[in-house]
């Protein structure tokens, strides 16, 4: 990361840019009110120090260690940018402060009339933004892997349903994007492109997402740990997109016999992930504890854990879901569970020092 | 188990008892309002159904498979007893329903002016029970193992000061055994016996700390899934004593990199825990985050997520505490943390359905 | 799966393909020495029974319970297949049987003359197969991600070195595929194409690679189960490409503290996977240690345990190595390795019973 | 650790020793041939460095930040100690150096008769120790546990039978210890004292078994780290006791799904601790994996990887065993897995450079 003087101009960033680029370390210009910062992309170990601060207008190079240092608080602090969380404004909802926010719906779109009904379901509930399956990624090339896997055509059709039911209900929709040649066609619909615990990894696939310059939802993979999702967030960042949504769903139980949870929620993860990045995070109760009986306890804790907002899978009829009823709720009980939370975050608030 | 008919007579049970000892099984009458059970401790596989039901005044025997029917729901059902939760009475303090109970206290107790600041300091601030180490379990034999590994002439002492304080301040008190030998010591001075995590699987100590008829408190080692943690308990209640108080308090993280909290608190383990048994459950943030700073979120989360007590590090000057001073809370903070807990506890009480 | 009975007709075969399809389930003709049987891919729990054993000419359907029949001796056995292991060919290398396979090369090809010379090294110790990574996944953004990572032009040229650096020294080579948009260069010039661990659960790139009908290498992403590990390369198979080669490479170690390895080498799970599936299994002993003092120790364990094959990193000197250095070996290392590995192989053969 | 001066006197020791032990500290003097040395056991870093090295006769006072600097090869190297392996004598029977040393036997003594009868199989066999439960640690209190835990005039008859085995056919025996009150009664009868899995964390158990100056065999616990293992170590160790056999057994499974094996055998640990420390390490296959069809691959992977031996149940008919009959191999397959370890163990010695 360089620091450039106060009054550099545009001739000696250039020369900079020059310099480190010849690396093979890629420059981007970040200009805040009071500075002129060069962030750099790759192994910036290879540039040496001396190459750029004896170069004219380079006020400072500070070498950040951590692995995700665009999202860092750390490096905001450096650059001089604004110490606050960062706000991401999807349509005319606002994530990352003022109220939770909730993204409800069903795992799988199964029929228009379906998705219909559930986006009438969670808009009275007090849900914010619609989120419905196209594309499922599945442990069992034998298990039903959402409409979008079926063909293009009945891809694009799940996915004009999907904006349909937001549009209809005023709700901003989301949905997943399991590989890179999906993005394309995704991106055309839908206002958030959501990557899957499964495909966290993927740094390809996160970069193609990135590049579409919409807010990304990035799910933490069920093995990583909160350095590895941090460093994948990364990727999305490093291509000039940092509207991150960073999501906790749960990571693999450890142990040998039953934990009756389908994952282990990680919700010291929230408080701790909110001191190391200005990104927004939400949980996703229903895939991490699998079962519908524990979500109005876990949606409250995560909110009282500090989260900026809830996952939940709803459907008015959870028993005949395609995919994962078993953990959907319905719109009763997820107005229900907005209720409490909704009071819950007032409750915490004053002493809730995550910023 | 073994469920007797109404009538039956003193000889017909007895004829029972002597049936099934002779397969090496132990055998325990338990005489709910309704029914006359024999509850069957050991592998009770060896002994064939017919020996059982045939003999006179026998109604029924089931054969239940989990590993921990002593303190399930499932068995409570079936033999008759109450299917409300449990009540545990320590001193004033009732654990396991109502309001949820905070045990407070230092890591190590250090010197009786110690101990009793900080018990001045808890109970102002809230707290129900005074807490306070004795024997410390360190993972380096080369770190402070509290006053009691000095010897027993200290260790006697430190436990009279932790009564002394809690007397003085009208505060219930529990401590940790961490060996067979420390038991007859320190059942003598506390009203609570706590086995700490790493001890959860050393089961002559459980036996040996269940005998003292006082109430346990059992943390989860950090690498137990749930049912390896509750039939650990069931080893306590095996010695026909179901006083036992479950402790949540962190499993070991997973993935490569940091995690930036020492353990990773298993939220979802407590709902799930309560619809498995009737035994109150209580959350230990000190341990699991390792952090003051992420504490107070972390306890509103565990009191949302349905726990029936905090168990929270507390010392009036943190950074001089010799063991762990980088967790605790000053009293002034356990204040706060108390009164948003008890707020959230009325909040989720009327939808929380966790009984 | 369906099984015809001897004389089934083409229409009978027709009928029983309209009827499944129906519910959305794939299907494929397998034309055994001994039967036709139509393979299932697809929720085949969706079609009811009766609704095909009514059909004329089908002898019998099978439900399998398990996600990764098609590559199961389970499966195998029920449709008449050879019940031996399978043996791919690679060239002149056949991997699966008979004699360990060596694949050999540096973790990232850096210059012509770097693949050329490391060749030619690894070819005198004995490696039958050439390895150099061109797009390399990486934790952090910041790293070098390898040539491919610069331009769809460096990379071309890194995998002409590679395969020209293959032919002159009678090597097959193989390389990682890390996107889908990469799959059709790459499959352009290798005889492998390698799916990280990284990327193991990433089906859509799974499906891509396994359309290109070349051998795929899948190694286990280093949080999955064995049973994950097979369900994913189901997904290859599903794709009618059998010619998978699995390989283990280490899982994130538990605990809390140092494990003084990089992973946690499982070579519990060659042996089990052997009995599971009749696909090949190597062992990467380079990733999972990431310290070249232990690689000669567990090469000679894996291949103990049953595996068909290594993959180490080898480079000349190591020290230089933009990648990974410090698990690299050099050649003559390398030749050690294989000298004591090739006589552990024939000295377990005969109560080798791993078929 | 502290380095007296070649010619320091007596008085100076005590005068070193008094200052020491003024902060709570453990003072051991080890007289090597160069140096007399001073451990310190507790928390050395009370003690200010000037306090020491300012008395007469100190030449250097050093301290190691590792939790297990006494059984550590850095600590050796310092305090001038031989830098080869440790070679623990057991009646005629060394372990650590030379050959592996193979210890087999029943998971559970049952009757004078089955325990004599599997020593004569394991002797024909090859193997040198024999093993067999007396206190069985279970997960289950339903589950048998051992002849010991009838009561203990049944565990004093399984352990003189055992003796007798073990005498009759010149066989050392070992046994668990499960609890402290079983140290005495256990001690007088075998020759190596074992500590479980389960137990590993239990400090005071450590201390206990440690006090008797038998070897013992300390297994590592299924969620521990590798440096959790030796600060475990180093607690028999501290007690003046470094007859301590390591012994690797498997560690706990990660990720969602079946991994067919019981627990995940971490043999990259074996060189690795070989590297750390200057104990011996031997390996338990039989726990790790939990079915005997893959104990000969993993017997000599374990060989191979560098273990200095191997413990094996063993049973003459291991259906009939009344705990985990499932993974027991008969004499004559131990007589295979003996064979070709040895072999193996040849093969691998000349490159081996573990020590």
């Amino acid at each position: 990361m360089i620091i450039m003087e106060r009054g550099a101009t545009r001739e000696q960033i250039q020369q900079v840019l020059n310099e480190v680029t010849r690396y093979g370390v890629r420059a981007e210009i970040s200009n805040t009110d009071s500075t002129i910062v060069i962030e750099l992309v790759g192994d910036e170990k290879m540039i040496p120090v001396s190459a750029v601060t004896s170069l004219p207008g380079v006020k400072a190079a500070i070498q950040i260690e951590t692995p995700y240092k665009l999202v860092s608080r750390e490096y905001s602090r450096y650059v001089g940018n604004s110490l606050e969380n960062l706000k991401i404004k999807v349509g005319d909802v606002v994530l990352g402060n003022g109220k939770p926010v909730y993204i409800a719906g069903p795992c799988a779109i199964e029929s228009e009339t379906q998705i219909m009904k559930i986006a009438e379901g969670v808009k009275q509930a007090g849900a914010h933004i619609l989120r419905g399956g196209v594309f499922k990624p599945r442990s069992s090339v034998h298990s039903f892997q959402g409409l979008g896997s079926i063909d293009w055509k009945k891809a694009e059709e799940a996915l004009k349903w999907l904006r349909r039911a937001g549009e209809q209900f005023g709700l901003p929709v989301v949905t997943e994007v399991r590989g890179e040649q999906q993005v394309d066609l995704i991106a055309e619909y839908v206002d958030i492109l959501q990557i899957g615990s499964r495909n966290m990894y993927d740094q390809d696939l996160l970069v193609a997402v990135a590049r579409k310059k919409k807010p990304v939802l990035l799910k933490r993979h069920f093995g990583a740990s909160v350095e590895e999702f941090l460093s994948f967030a990364e990727y999305i960042a490093a291509e000039n997109n940092k509207n991150i949504i960073l999501c906790e769903r749960g990571i693999v139980p450890v142990g040998k016999g039953k934990n009756f949870t389908r994952y282990m929620l990680d919700l010291g993860s929230v408080p701790a992930i909110k001191k190391e990045t200005y990104l927004p995070i939400i949980v996703d109760p229903s895939h991490a504890m699998g079962r519908r009986d524990l979500i109005f306890n876990m949606s409250c804790a995560a909110i009282a854990a500090g989260a900026n907002g809830l996952m939940i899978e709803s459907h008015y009829n959870p028993e005949e879901a395609l995919v994962d009823g078993s953990q959907a709720v319905t719109p009763e009980e997820l107005g229900a569970i907005i209720r409490a939370c909704n009071r819950i975050y007032k409750m915490i608030t004053p002493k809730n020092n995550l910023n």
